[in-house]
């Protein structure tokens, strides 16, 4: 067992759940709003709160990540972690203020989708990070991360598939500017997801 | 005091700071630019120069680096502010170039405001690093690092302003993708000095 | 030599000359694309197996790095290599699949050229990798990183050459969507062509 050898390492782990747990909620959110078809005042600071908060924990995790000398993995996939963490849940909180400065009322089916497929891949992001701590979780931590992968490359059809029929059906240029801006900052959102796999992957590897 | 332990490493300081008054320099002429209202041939060609000369620094830094075994600090701290540093001078001289490739002749108040607040965040990255030289100038680094996250806010809203604007009273598509693309990247330039207020924050945290 | 002193250490020069080969095919397929004035079923076909090929090796790279204790040079520098050889690959197979989805029948003399610079470039990047495996062609690796930073101002010039007459022509608005974002993602290309060449240069100064 790994974390015998630094039994008074800081516990990141214990952060980095937290910081998953807001990207989880920031998901849930997003699909709300989505499924209501616009955003309103209310959900809009409520994915503020979420976003700020999981900014603190990315702030306290890089601070302790300076103080400490040992830590349970890499120091520079600790850093990656912490970073794509909160780039999921800024993403997602970009993507709700996107909506809300185009003046979107109306959401399509397509962004529907997609607040869907970012909902189940954050999830599984969370289930990732989770099952790091213990390494009998391995197999849990490896299906995560394969899902995070096949949603990426969903998420790729996705925003093909959108754009194809956004341009196809193009009348008025300012929708397509509009749409095709959210539409890749959803796909974005499921790179991170994807970035993130890979840390935990390389995690996982290195302490096999 | 730090230094006195590592007598004989490069000065990375002073690079830095070169570097710094580089991207100054390129913040003032970008508000002179835009308070005159456009770009002309000699703004652009000193903008270019100004750029260069930021290059050759970075260049000068990484090639330190990679000569240099002990390091006043971390390795890939030095790397990152090299290369944002580079980064927020050839932002705003792309912005300056998009202007003229867009043949945009008459700014908006909204740039000019952008420019304001670029122009102070600059000015307070130069604080930053001008004072991590001298642990006595902690407060000083420390307050720069504030304004700077301070700034970098303050740019958010006003792209989202800027944008809500831009789509509300839009009439002329083409005019809509220039602007939406300027202001974007203007707000960018206030994210990399954010990047770069992290950086320094990582280092005064490690050698406190 | 500097290989006697690491005799067992796996063979990651082979694979990065793999990975690049991939890049220089995507380069090729790309330019002949270009050149019959539209993608065929086919051609899509092709690249994304040169894409899924790329991705292979790059992952084979990652995961001997993870499980490597002592590498050729700086765990970093083979990260970085890895990921933007890769990157090389799919952001060619990106403006393939770009075309498609815009309904692109009909290619541009602009974009035409765009691939025969990116071609020469990527050559470039090839000769870079493959000379540094041996300290006797120094002189070829820092050639090619020249030739590569000349192309990559060549592809600058280009892309605001295209977009200045992209928007002064501009009739149709759909049309400066589709094809600003086509020259860009071509610029992205030779951008991270630069990338490798300062990772390869730093691998050679710290290697001297």
């Amino acid at each position: 067992m790994f974390f015998r050898f630094f039994p008074k390492s800081f516990n990141f782990f214990e952060l980095f759940e937290k910081q998953v747990s807001h990207a989880v909620e920031a998901a849930c959110l997003f699909k709300a709003i989505v499924a209501c078809g616009g955003v309103t005042e209310d959900a809009l600071s409520r994915m503020a709160t979420i976003e700020h908060q999981g900014d603190d924990v990315a702030h306290r995790i890089i601070d302790q990540l300076n103080k400490t000398f040992i830590t349970p993995f890499d120091r520079e996939d600790i850093h990656s972690l912490a970073k794509q963490l909160d780039d999921i849940t800024d993403m997602i909180n970009n993507i709700v203020s996107r909506l809300r400065v185009y003046g979107i009322t109306c959401v399509d089916q397509n962004l529907v989708e997609f607040s869907l497929v970012i909902e189940q891949s954050v999830r599984a992001v969370a289930r990732a990070i989770g099952g790091m701590q213990n390494h009998k979780h391995g197999q849990v931590v490896f299906e995560a991360c394969v899902e995070i992968n096949r949603l990426e490359n969903v998420g790729d059809a996705m925003r093909d598939h959108a754009l194809s029929e956004l341009f196809a059906n193009a009348k008025d240029p300012i929708l397509v500017i509009k749409w095709k801006d959210i539409y890749q900052e959803a796909e974005t959102v499921l790179d991170v997801c994807e970035d993130v796999a890979h840390v935990v992957d390389s995690i996982m590897v290195k302490q096999a």
